[in-house]
């Protein structure tokens, strides 16, 4: 509660409303223009990349590619982030099974580098949560020290899926990052035909710092080749509906430029 | 005319029907599902070029990026081969100022391998021309005799925007090569409305080894982000048109697998 103190919004509902995946489709981009919400984060591998352009963008690193199209590739030449096509891995399980702590570190460096070129930055979280491996959250943290953007950490790693031997070590981590920690929502894996009822239902939390992460897409031809496209497209009726955004604007609207503004003087 | 003789088609109107693009956008892909026409190419650096399925497809070899998205970036590390953010440059004065002929061979191998191994390709060609610089044209012909892939080679270099210095050598080199060369057509300056009129002119032409590149896109919102995308419709309205079907239908519909096979005792 420290920084929502220190924002002067101790006894708030405070939401941080994250579009994730952008630079990934046309579809995805296009839900973000027309939604007109300022928060999200890029997939820099992504071909769309460079057409993402708003007020507050993070980096989504990315280290897996989990569909057949369309499929990503690293910017680094790390043999252990690819598979024999020259693709990032297709599951975590791959990834972690191979993946090089110091080949990660070169390719996340260079994801943040080359996503400096094409907008602003203001914080940092990871696809598919691929930074879970102990080894290479210290990586994740210590870039986001390193390049002064805030990383996404949730408030606690129950119901994310991290494998039990990853836990200790990487609670630990978390625990002792300079970092606010966030209440994790995320309707991604709900039935579309609940999704309107979920965040209908926001109205109903205590006040806190909550972080809410989206994966809304236009429902175009594009959009629709993606296996989860249902989910997608039900986020971005239910994030377009009137009574959901009458939801929201009961929360203030925090955005991670913000957050890393309050920072400031925290730095390392 | 040889390769027609051996093939027993010397009298004929042989038509090589090639859609460029293929694996840069899905609009692009789905035009070329929809048309049902086997011969096109596949852009390897693409997102979308493994969800590319076809009989005779082969690597439209990729040195620049046009637009500003889907923008690509090179598979192997070559400096000379990208901007400040990491992609290939935008225009072909840009590459040919800046590349170096070896890291334009090793990306050149990169994009071939990598094709290998999501599909079987059968021939070479290049997006926009980029080895049309005489030292990029050498590196292009002998990755088509080390690979075995047959390269597009048309039979004049009037009207290809081929550079005053660049032509000497580069068509010495192309006399050179042991490959057919072609009667080159390509409608793709065209305004889009006179687009039908030159598919059912092609009723007029003559005898002979044609080969006509086309850039059909299916008309969605991710097709149209491309500022080319007016013509890249044009085509596939043409070619989805019972009537210019008709006039091509009169052409004997040859693949670039069926002169690789007619070639096979010719490869070095």
């Amino acid at each position: 509660m420290e920084l929502l103190e220190r924002l002067g919004l101790g006894s708030r509902r405070v939401l941080i409303l994250h579009h994730d995946d952008l630079g990934l489709t046309h579809a995805q981009n296009g839900a973000y223009s027309a939604l007109g919400l300022p928060t999200g984060s890029v997939m820099v591998p992504g071909a769309w990349a460079p057409a993402v352009r708003g007020a507050d963008l993070g980096v989504h690193l990315t280290l897996t590619s989990e569909w057949q199209a369309p499929r990503l590739r690293p910017l680094t030449a790390g043999e252990s982030l690819r598979d024999e096509a020259g693709y990032f891995p297709s599951t975590l399980e791959a990834l972690w099974q191979r993946a090089r702590a110091e080949e990660v570190e070169r390719e996340l460096r260079a994801q943040i580098e080359a996503a400096q070129r094409l907008f602003s930055p203001t914080h940092l979280d990871t696809h598919q949560g691929a930074v879970m491996r102990p080894d290479l959250a210290e990586v994740y943290l210590r870039l986001a020290q390193a390049y002064r953007l805030v990383p996404l950490i949730p408030d606690t790693l129950e119901g994310l899926g991290v494998p039990p031997p990853f836990l200790p070590e990487l609670e630990r981590l978390m625990a002792e990052a300079p970092f606010p920690r966030v209440r994790f929502l995320d309707p991604y894996g709900l039935p579309p035909e609940e999704r309107l009822g979920f965040y209908l239902g926001l109205a109903h939390l205590p006040s806190g710092l909550y972080y809410l992460a989206h994966h809304s897409a236009l429902p175009t031809p594009e959009g629709r080749a993606l296996p989860d496209w249902a989910t997608r497209e039900a986020d971005y009726f239910a994030l377009a509906h009137p009574e959901v955004r009458r939801v929201l604007a009961e929360f203030h609207p925090l955005t991670w430029r913000a957050v890393r503004e309050a920072l400031k003087e925290g730095w390392r």
